[in-house]
């Protein structure tokens, strides 16, 4: 079994932290991202979509996307649960990382790609699609920080997969231009937390 | 039990055919999206996201997302699995379903959100953003097409969840000015099974 990683990014981060919370260690293999290696032939027969991570089974057989990752090691792996842990639970923990990706993370990577010069001539950009989505961000940051002013962690009383997923998507907007309003102390409470974990550093 | 639905709407959609094909049939409540209920207190209070599907349980758990609804029913209703049998499956069943709404139902989402009339007024609109939304939709389904040369559904041998996932966003670009170019004819074959399923019409 190998995972082929991004140091950097952020998807790639969601399974490490995963990974090291659930106390599992994977041989991983840098993929050259800056140098190509992900566009060409032998990238895309493993992964179609030119994306980080994908774990490599020993049969050959290649698991894509991040949360799909995750998902098979809570299977292999149960305890700690970090995707619940009854169908009540997991539905919730499902809908909470369904809302970090989807208005948080999200609108964070919509922001980077179309507005911070490292894309510049690598991928389309629409700044006015990158404003809108920095917009976005912070308003849904605002609402999470309400949310947060009951309860420690993003589905409850535990952490789980959707605090990984918030906690990586808000350190992308922290280093690309987004980073969350000192205002919203829950939030940035929260933030301090999770990111004090040893497993942060994954 | 009930479901706060959207007839029209492409995540309810999603959820209708996933119940339809388990056999399980749920009351709906119609919530008037044309008429602004969506984003008024009582329904913000049920979802603070103002989307729907929203599953209400009796004890008045709220849950949000529909793919967080449909793992919910697949906990309880395993058979025909829709998510996959065993570990393994399940991992590329995910994976697949997150390349149906990441790379197709997205980008014609918004193509839609950010070309249409019917959104004019009512959400922020950035053409640029969905020209080239709809450009990278129809890349994909390119993709797809050769992905489903060889062999029957998205994720295999079985209709699965990713199929449900992939059909509703492909809907939405045939009815939104993003049809699947008649060329494609794998995923024209492949559509227009799917869509022939009595549960299509759920």
């Amino acid at each position: 079994m190998k995972l082929y990683d991004l140091k950097a990014g952020t998807n790639p981060r969601r399974v490490r932290i995963f990974l090291a919370e659930k106390g599992l260690s994977v041989p991983r293999v840098e993929v050259d991202m800056p140098g190509g290696e992900n566009r060409r032939a032998h990238y895309l027969a493993i992964n179609p979509m030119g994306t980080m991570p994908v774990l490599e089974l020993d049969d050959g057989t290649h698991i894509a996307e991040s949360i799909a990752i995750c998902r098979y090691f809570e299977e292999l792996h149960p305890n700690p649960p970090l995707f619940g842990a009854n169908p009540l639970e997991r539905a919730l923990v499902e809908m909470w990382n369904r809302r970090m990706e989807l208005e948080i993370a999200r609108p964070l990577q919509e922001a980077f790609v179309h507005l911070s010069p490292y894309w510049a001539g690598k991928r389309e950009q629409v700044p006015e699609a990158g404003k809108l989505a920095q917009k976005t961000a912070l308003a849904r940051m605002a609402w999470l920080d309400g949310e947060l002013a009951t309860r420690p962690f993003i589905a409850g009383e535990r952490y789980t997969v959707a605090d990984i997923t918030a906690q990586c998507g808000l350190l992308l907007g922290k280093n690309t231009g987004t980073p969350i309003p000192a205002e919203l102390t829950n939030l940035s409470r929260w933030f301090a937390e999770v990111t004090s974990r040893p497993t942060a550093r994954a």
